[in-house]
């Protein structure tokens, strides 16, 4: 028996990857989805513009925080190391979705125009990270160097995150890729 | 008076970055570059998808370089040097058309679809790098950070070398930005 939720966005996400992962992605409208979640077709509208947002619903928390942390990050830390806070910060937010992390990302692998948004809100990323980084007084091309490489260690540790059921904390994925970063001659 | 041209393609390109600059990329058509170019528009569609494949024309070479040079850079090559000699190469293909790169840049800089397709274009460069580091033996997540580093170096030394009427040659943009991703601590 269904319990009574609230958390009509919760229950569209949760609606919208069942549906991807069980139909794929192009044969789920969003239709579909209100549908499955119980809601009406326009109740999802006012949420999500289309239903590939559902899957990028994060995205402008993330950047802001990466921002914000990399900004905040005390005056003594290299560049690269304040970025490294500011994408360790943005991953955090997602240290309670792994199983939707998982699920997500076996979706974006499998759709061509998912992969490209996902491109594009790395970019997005990088260009946050290089702007924190400006307004705490690095130059170029140190900044958009470093900028470019903490997403980079982003990228590296968030795929090795979601491959394991049980993986290290996402803390610990971005310390290991950093340090093979680091390693490189 | 216009001396007899052979060049099709090298006349259809020409006369897109004049018209791009000149009214901007979403005032121009395809009819308009072809007529501008002396060429009908069938032409032009035997040559280009459409007028945004203009300006990316070589990206499938640039591509195809970067990998074959990385796979055969000398075996004693740290990962990420033999990634630094493709993409070396990759940019050395672009000498000669620096006019022609400086004006491109600024009419990507100008247009958001044009930036995605580019963001895209380098994502595409950073995957043939990648499968090139595996060719060569690397692991995981060892090629795709130095798959990645050397990407963002090429995008950092390609920056400085279209900002500047003069610049230094391109391999030494790209030693130079190299050099300032090593510095990073």
């Amino acid at each position: 028996m269904a319990r009574w939720e609230p958390d009509a966005q919760g229950r569209m996400i949760r609606a919208a990857l069942e549906l991807f992962d069980e139909r794929g992605f192009d044969q789920t409208t969003a239709g579909d989805i209100a549908e499955k979640a119980g809601v009406t077709e326009r109740t999802f509208f006012r949420h999500f513009a289309d239903k590939r947002e559902v899957l990028f619903d994060g995205a402008h928390t993330m950047e802001h925080t990466v921002h914000d942390v990399t900004v905040a990050a005390p005056a003594e830390l290299s560049p690269l190391d304040a970025a490294l806070a500011g994408i360790t910060a943005a991953g955090e937010l997602l240290a309670d979705r792994h199983e939707f992390s998982m699920r997500r990302s076996r979706i974006v692998a499998a759709n061509p125009s998912l992969q490209e948004r996902e491109l594009l809100k790395l970019a997005a990323m990088t260009e946050s990270t290089t702007k924190a980084l400006h307004e705490r007084g690095v130059t170029e091309p140190v900044a958009s160097l470093a900028a470019h490489s903490a997403v980079t260690v982003f990228h590296v540790a968030f795929a090795r995150w979601v491959a394991e059921e049980e993986p290290p904390a996402f803390a610990d994925c971005v310390a290991e890729a950093a340090a093979a970063l680091r390693a490189l001659q």
